[in-house]
């Protein structure tokens, strides 16, 4: 429970931002740490969001005609080392599967047995496994396109972890398609980041900019890397999102050929999208406080909680019953696609019960006790505000108006997160300005810089990297969204003809 | 396209019912073989069927009180050898994990390498890796009961795989609870197989037999194993769901301790449960007939194919402004918990088009021409009746009526398999007429004999075992709803007191 003057977590943003992740996180019960390295458990509080993700999401590629399958979880080393550039980008964070038993070994304890052949791969990524399938679902013009999607748990072995944002298993959902036509598989990747886009913003309350990768940064053996980036508290960009054009890379590697309307035979064009548990981290570190995680309403775990203040025995019956009353009153709606999900708290734990609701982040806490059930009303807390904000509400009047109250504070989130942006985002054309934005103004806090800068770039790779080794700080994209400005580029000073997002990065 | 006289699948299920099961497989689009041992990859029309199995348990398991929690995949091999009999029943089977990255070797191409200082095992099933956090989470009394959901990948590397029956990877959902008190724990699993039971009957249409494992059979580590078991169209069984006490063994070998009410230390108790993409395999061989497989309405991938027939040109518009209309009118209806999933094929291959459907399984077929239209009425053919049944309704009372005619399409489907396991199984005292009943009367078909027997049995392995090694028949379960009966043991004629179900199974 947070002493006056104390926020209920420590440290608070301003003291320790990545600490304060972590104490976040921790104080949020979504997830802990495994004993198994890198990976985490994703406790009930964070599963239920990530269904709320997946629910939404899920919906919306349907809605674009794409179908869920499911793939194996193995990859044969032979398929993983037919793209060049992909194997050489997942090779160093590859677990390997060798043996298919145990044994009882001479020493005792138990031993690998049973060697395969063939290593297999734990799916990094499924581009080879399921091109070999669809090499063998398609053989016509007719059979495209192929639109599919998986959602599936994913291994890399990261050396350096942190929960939610870079763990050794993630899930997450992966988007496959095949096309017969070159401009249509452009279409369907930049369809499902503008979808990406739409989802983060209007569901997670994250604003985001939509914009393509340098070729540095690009998914290993794609065309083109489209993405989403967002600024997180702390004024870094996160990933949130990435959509890729792979040309006919992929489609060679796995044999992906057709019959054209006009009988030649071609390879298709393919193209993959995905977003991952990832997008959990950065809900906490774009909505945050110094209270804990704020959950968007749309997307909640659970969007209210009831607590029945009982002070004698006496009134129990009563405060239950209506408490009871309200939440069957509240289920029947609905809202953001689904009926509202409530939560009754009756322990009687006194103050620190609200303290951890706040702490979870749910949207609205409600108070109900005798005097409120007197004058028929109740008493709400809005997460977006202070804890001590309560405002008393006729019963009737919040039935009715809670789905204004949700969308209040779901777009109050986004307006706060844009406000923070813009405010840290700066365009920047003299070179010192640029590299004295990106440097710590206190040495004890060399998390805290500028923002997002808006500079020039030549385009030359060189550039890129004379700014990652000198400052830590990537291209995040070139927005799409851009207009023709002639400048210099920020590093070099040669003629640019566009300004693209640098920023520190997760 | 079936000739006349000739059905869709050959060969037919008296023909030979292995392959019939493989080609109706392969004629539905459900899933196929992948280039992995053993692993299978889920098409889209199998792939909805276990979104529809999945969202429907789902649902039944929260109304429960219980939580979706996500686990990592990976087992610390020193875990795993916890719990002894637990290790001895994987052991055989397990993936390993022994290294976490891949290096070009100096012979070229790669070879696993960072070899792990612990092996690693992909999860068989979850106890020992869940029970870890449990004990993390209980310390008292008032921490339980813990009432936990994972749906998730699984690996055990079988020898003999067959799609969606067994595979070396399949999906499932593994329920895991700890209780305070033997008991609630006891009922809990009852409980959950009670769920089980009802969700075969009331959504997969199979009838199902509830009852205990006998010791031979148990889960390893169990106390006691719950289980349901359908018949085959070939007279065997299948294991459809399973749901284990498994009593203190697992909170001892995990350490899952609390404070009880009176405050001294005692281990938790603790069940586990859990039905798997096997229950597509019983799925078709329940229902399936030798024009393919039959859905049940309430869990089809999609329950209604509109067919617009256009034989001129100059009728194409009307026809499809027709059929996109009723699909938008169906669409609005609801059954089964969910919205009506209607497809349209306005493909031109004539017959084909119908027959494609048919061995999918789909309830309804649609067909709508001019002459429908001018009657504003459509031509219906239900999959639970021959392919040349065709009704023509209006369309206006194939609207209002829809969720009835699907509903009798889910009733005969379930009252044919009931119909079917009553004819088969059969109440046997004698050893003779036993040993009789199991054996093939066609050397050409081994698969096929008597059914399910319900036999006395003295309890004693000895039996259990000689009747496995003379006929390959087990105990299936012993009913929960057996009337005491004094009998003689089937096998040594020793006293018995009720009758237990003997099959061969899958």
């Amino acid at each position: 429970m947070a002493k006056k003057g104390k926020t209920a977590i420590e440290p608070t943003r301003d003291e320790d931002y990545p600490e304060w992740y972590q104490q976040v996180v921790k104080a949020s019960d979504m997830a802990e740490k495994s004993p198994v390295r890198g990976c985490m458990v994703i406790k009930p509080w964070g599963y239920a969001l990530w269904e709320n993700i997946r629910h939404n999401l899920d919906d919306m590629f349907k809605s674009t005609g794409v179908k869920n399958a499911y793939f194996p979880i193995f990859i044969p080393l032979a398929f993983f080392e037919k793209e060049a550039e992909h194997v050489e980008g997942f090779a160093k964070e590859c677990a390997v599967v060798t043996h298919h038993r145990l044994e009882q070994s001479p020493e005792g304890g138990l031993v690998p047995a049973g060697k395969l052949t063939e290593p297999l791969i734990i799916r990094p990524t499924s581009e080879t496994i399921i091109g070999d399938s669809f090499s063998k679902w398609v053989s016509s013009y007719r059979d495209l396109p192929i639109l599919i999607n998986q959602w599936a748990n994913i291994v890399r072995w990261e050396m350096r972890t942190r929960i939610f944002l870079r763990t050794s298993e993630f899930l997450w959902q992966e988007g496959h398609t095949a096309h017969a036509d070159k401009e249509e598989a452009v279409r369907r990747t930049r369809m499902m980041l503008n979808i990406y886009a739409r989802f983060a913003e209007d569901y997670l309350a994250i604003p985001v900019m939509k914009g393509e990768k340098t070729f540095s940064e690009r998914f290993p053996g794609a065309v083109n890397t489209y993405c989403i980036e967002a600024m997180m508290q702390d004024r870094k960009a996160l990933q949130a999102g990435t959509s890729h054009f792979l040309g006919q890379n992929f489609s060679r590697a796995s044999d992906i050929r057709f019959q054209s309307a006009d009988e030649t035979e071609e390879f298709a064009w393919t193209t993959s999208w995905g977003v991952s548990t990832r997008l959990i981290g950065g809900l906490i570190m774009c909505h945050g406080d110094d209270d804990g995680i704020i959950l968007p309403p749309k997307i909640a775990s659970s969007q209210i909680v009831l607590m029945p203040i009982v002070r004698k025995q006496s009134q129990r019956q009563e405060v239950m019953e209506y408490t009871e009353n309200l939440a069957k009153a509240l289920k029947e709606k609905r809202y953001g696609g689904r009926r509202l999900s409530v939560e009754i708290d009756d322990r009687e734990i006194g103050g620190a019960r609200g303290w951890e609701w706040i702490k979870k982040g749910i949207p609205l806490r409600v108070e109900i006790g005798p005097r409120d059930i007197a004058q028929n009303s109740v008493f709400v807390a809005r997460r977006d505000q202070t804890p001590k904000e309560k405002t008393s509400i006729g019963r009737e009047r919040f039935i009715i108006q809670i789905d204004h109250i949700l969308d209040e504070i779901q777009h109050n989130m986004f307006n706060k997160a844009l406000a923070f942006r813009k405010k840290n985002t700066v365009s920047i054309n003299h070179r010192e300005e640029f590299y004295q934005f990106f440097t710590p103004k206190d040495q004890k806090k060399p998390e805290i810089h500028g923002g997002f800068a808006m500079s020039h770039w030549c385009g030359e790779e060189a550039c890129e990297t004379r700014i990652k080794d000198d400052l830590k700080v990537t291209i995040r994209c070139i927005p799409f969204d851009n207009e023709r400005e002639d400048g210099e580029c920020i590093c070099c000073g040669r003629p640019s003809r566009e300004r693209v997002v640098f920023a520190k990065a997760y």
